[in-house]
């Protein structure tokens, strides 16, 4: 069978070159693969705190997403290359790339070191992490020295370093554009702010995105399954558009994180379902 | 907390006199309650072939779906009147209002005379089935006698009563409006039809709906995710609105029907996302 998302997986050339148009291909999936979106669903790794490896993916094959941002519980900051590369292999034979490390906390200058270090051994070119204001501009000579992205990811109204995109943004807008922003949109949401506007403010600063949504714009906001929260998801979608992100909007889902699969199904679909109705 | 979705289940006037606007709560929220649809997300109770009641209304609640075409597997026809006030009981438990019975296949007169006689002890006013060709005036004659609608359903290119939703209209048109269809738009493509296009066509005597996708435009096509196969639901959704379509669609998922509630979950965000996209 060859299906819409095939085409969009496979990009139109592979198709046409590859198989038979089948007779339910219409014209206006032409029409659509033309308009295949810069940015990709991923899955944040925290999302899978409570499982293995290899359920994670699993389920990452169950709702047919192909993007992790790798945490340490799943490749743990002493992996040997060998542990990495095996890694890589089980991803790959699951059809995931994990396209980012993090989030890293990082107290002291040797933790920035063994993150990029870390990074650096994994093989990818995003670290998501949360540096100390002081250490800055030690930050800016790593970015420079590895050619490695940092995004510094906001926590909400709790957090005392970067309660929301405004705040990382002031701090780093004069630095190495190699330094920009995990952009948690639930917790800047949490902090009262507007994601969508800020979507549109930071993007060209903006590397990777926990994507989701929660119950009430306070600190007592809660992520919920992505269509039933207080953050207008389609409004979300057309900015991503309009600004031109191009990475990864990684679901972050963070209820029912014991049992979470029907959360992630449905939040994929409800992002999958904004995304097709929108184009 | 209350979120967008809680404005729409419990309408504007019963928000605002019971509750303060939290933060939260754009102006466009209130435009958008205005534009609440006609039509109902529901699931049709054969996608819980598998499971008990209890089971398949744990699912519901999961996905906050409230709407369930009751199965005889769930509700046999024998029931008494005592087991029917406590199906109903359960599913009030659960949020869940029981909308209608069926599909049920009939072969005689008799078997269409203890359909409408369960349905009426049922307490339903709309009933699903699949009469012969030959019992329809008979059909006829019961829907005026108990004023209880029947919506016959078409099952694709194997069915030979009813393919397809022409099928259906042909032998129908002409009868008591309260004979129509249960539309299964996933059998429909699988006969190669325009699931839009008989969407705007019938909607006028289409009484439910089996919402569904499907793989491919074939006899070989098989149910898949709402958001994976050949037809267009941003489209069928538009055309809902179109046509003014004010019944149930009633997802019914045939995929993994041993494990369904990823693909359910997965279904119901992108039906949902679809109709927040397009408000």
């Amino acid at each position: 069978m060859t299906t819409r998302r095939d085409f969009v997986k496979k990009g139109m050339a592979g198709v046409l070159a590859s198989s038979i148009l089948p007779l339910s291909y219409d014209k206006t999936d032409l029409l659509k693969e033309k308009k295949e979106d810069a940015f990709k669903l991923g899955i944040a790794g925290y999302s899978f705190l409570h499982f293995k490896l290899d359920e994670s993916l699993a389920m990452m094959q169950k709702v047919d997403v192909h993007y992790l941002c790798i945490k340490d519980f799943h490749l743990p900051y002493k992996s040997t290359a060998d542990e990495i590369s095996a890694f890589h292999a089980r991803l790959k034979e699951s059809g995931v790339t994990g396209y980012a490390v993090g989030p890293i906390y990082t107290k002291t200058q040797q933790d920035i070191d063994n993150a990029f270090d870390y990074a650096k051994r994994v093989g990818v070119k995003l670290l998501i992490g949360i540096p100390n204001h002081e250490d800055l501009p030690y930050l800016e000579k790593k970015v420079k020295e590895y050619d490695i992205r940092f995004g510094i990811h906001n926590h909400g109204p709790e957090d005392k370093l970067y309660p929301n995109a405004a705040s990382v943004y002031s701090k780093i807008k004069d630095m190495d554009p190699r330094i920009g922003l995990c952009f948690d949109m639930g917790h800047n949401k949490r902090d009262n702010q507007d994601p969508v506007a800020d979507l549109g403010k930071y993007s060209k600063r903006i590397f990777d995105m926990h994507l989701k949504n929660v119950s009430a714009a306070t600190k007592d906001g809660k992520t919920c399954e992505l269509g039933r929260g207080v953050i207008d998801i389609p409004a979300f979608v057309k900015m991503l558009r309009k600004s031109g992100y191009n990475g990864v909007c990684s679901l972050e889902y963070e209820k029912d994180m014991k049992d979470p699969l029907a959360g992630i199904a449905e939040s994929v679909g409800y992002f999958r379902g904004v995304c097709d109705a929108t184009k």
